[in-house]
């Protein structure tokens, strides 16, 4: 159960986390760390008078914060032993708003595998950040590098 | 001087954000926000035995801290009046490692520019991480949408 | 009035702490340091459906902030100056949740003095974290080694 | 438009930072940074009986965050090149209180222009913390020391 | 290898967690969060003259986060399903200091299993925070209660 | 011993706080909260070719965490029962760079003590923040307002 090689993972395969509920704390420590206070998330006098009636997280939030629930599930499940690196991540679009109060969760899906040179493979997941209404907020497309078995 | 409409850019412009050292303390805040741990960030005895020789940021954290550097450089400069949305990312690319005590700025080229509809048009960058060796540790580039002056 | 010798204590003797508000805050901030993101206590969706009907905070989190609560009262008061060692902690029951907004002080009699040794003696506590309407909700049984006079 | 010297600045200019709302999050971050956690700022029993009837912020993160706002108008319309030193502070007064969920911001005027030997000059400010309904929360008398052009 | 009942646990078994290297900014952190600021942990020039030479971590703090350790392991290792409540912990005593830089793992062995009533059974762990040198620094029995399988 | 009313100060009594070390965990967590990431204080790069030749620490954090020093004292010591309001403060100057490491101290002395209509009175402190080399960091004058003894 516990993967350790390209050869553990298959094309279709679905990770599901646990759910985080963001809360106003998460926005203001995610202003602070990164200096990003622009008045859509900080500023409840602006935010009133936009299409979105309130403050909404970073869009980096959602994808930093959601995708990084993955981790929740524990190396048995998630990490390969042979995990090489995090090759990068492509195709990332703030789709929906997520609000203070909104639970979200992180669905990946193993979308294309590739072996690469003689002793690694790339897997490729469909990333979705979404909200307990079951809505995309963000999605992305992150790739890993990963050993393969020596035959 | 002053950016306010989609005109008011062109191919090529290069902003340089100001410098930010990353910090032991940026890697524990970022993992703990995150709740991504990965031993390569946070434990230094597994750390000291891989081809890194230490604990390094994690690829996320040089994304996020550093794309946001591009903030400090104010509204006057940075953010046009007709902002509508950050539209995305793509190509992100973890190029080099960050490691404690290395200080990471933000280069943003205009690389492309659309017209999108009657009202509005796409901006892309050219975004990069560099450390204080010049190096690039993050590549990725980020559109915004903003509104087009109207004649 | 200042406590510095094991004599200076007497079974029986009772320290109130100040009262402290048990925020959202407090609740993100302790499962990101601990890395304890269990859903009773970050998960919204998942919490109303709990027998709590919303989050509660971490046992952990009561015990630790509500024991530190008699800190507040100064070194004068609290810190004897011949203190030596926290010497551990007994039957800690988790014994009534800790809900956003409670307010919680530290009570903490003295129940057992035992000379240790020639030079020191142990002062063993109950404590109690108690909320806003005097419920218990952890009890715990601290001690402390404490360097007596020499006569 | 960006400031360089002494001679770049006039009496009567105005600054005007942009806003930030101010959260139960930040006086526990405060609070908890500073060790300062009065009950009129860190008890809800305690705050509601009080002349306020709820937890106020702390008169300095009014001035410490208040004062900071100004950094978000970039370098090129904030910081002088030729910046020395900041001298100092006078007169400060909490005149209002902060509550949780008001909307801060800064206005700085520029009220006096000395030199001050043969190189440098002392720029002070009258300096205010305003909320959304333009009271004045904070006032305080900044003053740097600025490099002044060689003719 | 999901455990669900009070039945999928044996008298034996150890779990491992990942490890952790305790900061400086950890000590911070939890200092601030809890408002014990005591010497010995944050002031660098009297715990010079201590024994320990030098600050060492609060002993809560490695209870509190070498504990949640475990947790890191995933709810398909380390949660069961059935899981009622943190029934409390039981000599908790401080061996050995934390310094910064140590890393420090936990390592739980069911001691004890006892069924209660009709539905559940209490889980009794021998609890050792261990640093790098496998020397235990905090050692605990925490206790937890499991619904039974019926049959 | 315990503070009551206005008549329970004297000018020329002094209150001395215990210390804390000033880490570049402190600096990173107030650059965050507050929004100023002047170079000085977060770019390492730009601080070894200043006259300082490191980070410091900004001089609001010198005022504002070593000020909240005294309140370590507890409330026995230092908040009389009659405490109004804190007045404000004057001629605050940064006297000396507090570095990383530094391990700082607040000293106060009542100075000045004035009677102000029937019931109050305004004591006055001369405030001093020190370094371990009992170097004046910062200086300022606190003023706050006590209730007076009805006779």
């Amino acid at each position: 159960m516990e993967k350790e090689f390209f050869e553990d993972y298959e094309v279709g395969e679905l990770l599901v986390s646990p759910g985080r509920t963001i809360t106003e704390t998460d926005i203001v420590l995610f202003a602070a760390l990164t200096g990003d206070w622009h008045p859509i998330h900080t500023n409840a006098e602006y935010a009133k008078n936009t299409i979105f009636g309130e403050r909404i997280a970073h869009g980096m939030l959602g994808l930093t914060l959601g995708s990084a629930l993955i981790f929740r599930l524990g190396p048995y499940v998630f990490t390969p032993k042979k995990f090489i690196a995090f090759y990068g991540m492509d195709k990332i679009r703030f789709t929906a708003p997520i609000k203070i109060g909104d639970t979200i969760r992180c669905e990946a899906t193993v979308v294309e595998m590739k072996e690469r040179g003689e002793d690694t493979g790339t897997i490729a997941y469909d990333g979705r950040i979404k909200n307990q209404r079951d809505e995309d907020c963000v999605v992305f497309s992150p790739k890993i590098l990963v050993g393969r078995k020596k035959t």
